[in-house]
């Protein structure tokens, strides 16, 4: 299950505690010494080169109050667990983030994060959006899911918000990002959603359990929706927004940038088609954006290659949903739910996940092995 | 005033009646063996090689019936001219059609053609637009007629007639390039907004006085628009419309294309999108057109660079009009026609032919000479 040892899982898990997401130096020390030693050197008094002694002494204030087996325990009490660079499921493209790389997340829901995540496209924009924004998103987030992508974005409201909500209406896979802990719904008015998605789809964070955003944590927030992905969708932004600096971090990673034009009466596109004059390019729809990000990243791409992980090594949910489909022909979820004796949610995202693998082709609202899987 | 000889043309002249717009084979002819030698093989009954004999057939009856004196005084009755190649009011650019060149213009109103083309561009699109559609192509030919650039179109119904009537309620200059003769308003029921065009602007077509378009001759036409301006806007437009084959002509022609946006709900903007994801580049108002187009052919543009005609080289009209503004400041309109005792709208023609040639400049309702004219 995992690369790393205990000890170092373990400092991971309090360093999330303590050092604020994206911070370069406290990364590019992992990279030179280890998470052990990195927390040592925050118990201790020595000097910390490299790093303003305001942020080290508050470092220090909150490695005293520290406590990874608590959290540890508190997110495995919610059916989550912690996963590091080197797990299973640590979704290596986040590595491109060189010494910005989360020091692990905090993942809740049932499916695998690396395999969702290699088929994955980031669909964000304005909280604020209008009636248009919000049908664009979530049609397209629909119709991105039906065909097997995985929606990620940060459960805000508006666009992300609607994004989430097509592809949890397409019974489809999405991932919210949060820039808090994964038991703090934010914003609090979507808690009902943030529990939808967590129990059909997963919820993704690098804060531990009970900590809050800020406005520094939305940014790095969205430099791992950007790393995640193969694109990011841009659909409805004002000129100067959020959503575009995710945006521009995506270009930098070598991801695809995306927007959705719209009316240039609307404050809300300018945004929008300013990226479009520059880096973006134009899609109206989800055909269009699975078009360009199923052209990049094949190494990464299991489809048409049959699948990624030998069979023996899938997990143990997931090899058993997919000894529930017929050997010929298709099923829908609720025969095979039936079938394997596991709960409808539970079926579908271990049916994203082999979807994802390579094992199972969706054919609208049934599920068929593919050919690869049935020799 | 004519670098061509009467009887080529009168030659012309007769060949607009009896050769279809764009007719490369003729076009070659004329190349080869100029018009007054293409008229009278046309006239004879030799075999005419490279040609279809159905076509032959055909011209020869027209030919029959051709009377370019007749035209040519009922096009002077008019107020306007017949413009051959080599003429000073020929827009060189027209030359770029190579053997689709046309055989000469028929065109209509007080300006000079040459120099309002010099600094054009050209705003099509769908005739059955939406009120967006209208509205964005109305306010785009007043922005840029505001600032000096010369809005061409096709008259026709949707997106041509809002921009023509965008540009002179700017009191802007405008071109309507028609597929029929340029006393034929088509459509009909534009008649008076073809008559507001002929007052304020220019009206120019390949065809005679009397001849009516056909579908042919529209598309034809297009390649005039296409290659009269500096590039082309296309304002909603529908997949597969023709507004998307003028900008792939223009495009050919070494032109810029550009679309505006709109929502990816409405059909009418799926073929300006199409265009965006290919070579169209997106432009959402008045200045992002000019930033481009300001950028391409300044060896066409005298912005800048002062008069690109020396000032005993004006027309009459013109020249009394540039010595009507004052040696200082600025004067309005009303104010510049009652110095020079002409018309508002032929004041007003010479005024933006006159900034088309760098001698004066617009601001806002005022007009003003241009440091160089000043000298």
């Amino acid at each position: 299950m995992s690369a790393t040892g205990w000890e170092e899982r373990r400092a991971r898990a309090a360093l999330t505690r303590i050092v604020e997401p994206g911070d370069e130096t406290v990364g590019r020390w992992l990279r030179e010494r280890g998470a052990a030693r990195v927390l040592r050197s925050l118990a201790g008094q020595e000097e910390l080169p490299g790093m303003a002694p305001r942020r080290v002494a508050g470092y220090r204030l909150r490695y005293a109050r520290a406590d990874p087996d608590t959290d540890l325990a508190a997110v495995a009490a919610l059916g989550g667990r912690f996963v590091c660079p080197g797990d299973v499921e640590w979704p290596a493209q986040l590595n491109d983030l060189g010494d910005q790389r989360p020091l692990g997340l905090w993942v809740r829901g049932r499916a695998s994060l690396r395999p969702w995540a290699l088929r994955s496209v980031a669909v964000v924009g304005a909280r604020a959006c209008s009636d248009y924004g919000t049908r664009v998103a979530a049609t397209l987030a629909a119709d991105l899911a039906e065909r097997g992508w995985t929606v990620v974005s940060g459960a805000a409201f508006g666009v992300d918000g609607a994004a989430h909500r097509g592809a949890l209406a397409a019974t489809g896979a999405t991932i919210g990002v949060l820039a808090s802990g994964v038991d703090v719904p934010y914003p609090p008015s979507h808690a009902g959603l943030i529990a939808r998605i967590t129990e059909q789809g997963l919820l993704v964070g690098e804060l531990p359990p009970g900590d809050h955003p800020t406005r520094s944590r939305f940014i790095m927030r969205n430099r791992v929706i950007a790393a995640l992905t193969r694109g990011t969708v841009v659909v409805e932004a004002k000129l100067r927004s959020g959503s575009l600096i995710t945006a521009r971090r995506a270009r930098a990673l070598g991801r695809l940038v995306m927007g959705v034009p719209g009316p240039v009466t609307s404050a809300l596109s300018a945004g929008v088609h300013e990226l479009l004059r520059g880096e973006g390019l134009l899609v109206t729809d989800a055909a269009e954006v699975i078009e360009l990000v199923g052209r990049v990243g094949d190494d990464l791409a299991p489809e048409r290659q049959g699948p990624v992980v030998a069979r023996d090594l899938l997990g143990q949910e997931a090899a058993r949903v997919l000894d529930g489909l017929p050997a010929q022909g298709s099923a829908d979820v609720e025969t095979i739910a039936v079938q394997v004796g596991m709960g409808l949610d539970e079926t579908l995202s271990r049916l994203h996940e082999l979807r994802a693998l390579g094992f199972v082709e969706r054919e609208s609202d049934r599920w068929v092995l593919t050919s690869v899987a049935r020799r």
